[in-house]
């Protein structure tokens, strides 16, 4: 089974160990990792970003399974470019599979960016736009496409030490992918 | 030609109201527009934000076409749960179009939220991640989603004066849905 690593783990300084890491830990589990930074992509020429997508896309044609890197990116919420690639995969019928190292809720990551109150039996954020408050840890369309779609969001009981370089909830679902190979 | 409206415009307080003028728009270039709070959900039982995404799943499905709105939401970039629904037309080989009331770059925009500086040849933010530096609105895979899988995005000249209810980009990818529709 062939698993696209979809994250902005491709934006740390050390995205190519990071890569090499998950690799190493989906072919512990007899399982080839996907990972973004290794696409053949020309960075030296024509349209780099343009490049890159298509790089990217190629890669998820290939893949059977998605392992998206949900951590709240920039803000309260998961990367929209990770976003992107999870209803991607997810339309394409992939085995949708995704983990979040920050326990916390999304409701309650809002309130450490902005003052959120509640106003006419709503909670709002200091643009006045409503807070989904359905005690989940992010934007209903991930959490519910990995419902759906693959396996239920992956998250670990207490908060990662390092966010971004704590692969445990990586690999209990690279173990979730590798489970679904035995039962099929 | 009917066209799934994707969004944070449902966070608005005056979400409904909203959604009325999409649709509007819509129609009076021929086109149905599909707005997600008018989805036939049970608000008063069982798993509401389960239902919620079904509702927008069935919604896609029945789409040809998604205008997605990639107005900066909650950060520097667009709505994680837009981008996955433009993910997942993408795949499903709708038409694809997208608008951004903010007509600045992402690397501009980042600016505001972290203190961004230059660390070996790449721009990094203040936890270290690199700051993509393309030249383009947002994260690359969905401004050149809608590249190869529809148009290009569409962003107003200058910031919209109130970016939650200017119509006048959202008008124009109903103009290129539209002229779709002749020119084939």
């Amino acid at each position: 089974m062939k698993i696209y690593l979809a994250g902005p783990d491709v934006f740390l300084p050390d995205a190519a160990a990071i890569g090499r890491r998950k690799v190493e830990i989906c072919a512990r589990h007899g399982l080839t990792g996907l990972y973004p930074l290794d696409s053949e992509v020309d960075r030296s020429a024509g349209d780099v970003s343009l490049n890159v997508f298509k790089g990217c896309e190629v890669m998820m044609d290939a893949a059977d399974a998605v392992i998206a890197n949900l951590t709240p990116f920039r803000g309260p919420g998961a990367d929209p470019g990770t976003a992107y690639e999870l209803g991607y995969m997810a339309a394409r019928g992939k085995f949708c599979l995704g983990y979040c190292n920050d326990p916390s809720l999304y409701v309650d990551r809002v309130r450490r960016f902005t003052v959120v109150r509640s106003q006419d039996g709503r909670l709002i954020d200091a643009d006045g736009l409503t807070v989904e408050d359905f005690g989940l840890a992010d934007n209903l369309m991930m959490v519910h496409a990995l419902d759906l779609h693959g396996c239920a969001l992956v998250t670990p009981t207490k908060a990662a030490a390092d966010i971004w370089r704590d692969f445990t909830a990586f690999e209990a679902c690279v173990r979730l992918a590798a489970e679904r190979i035995v039962s099929h």
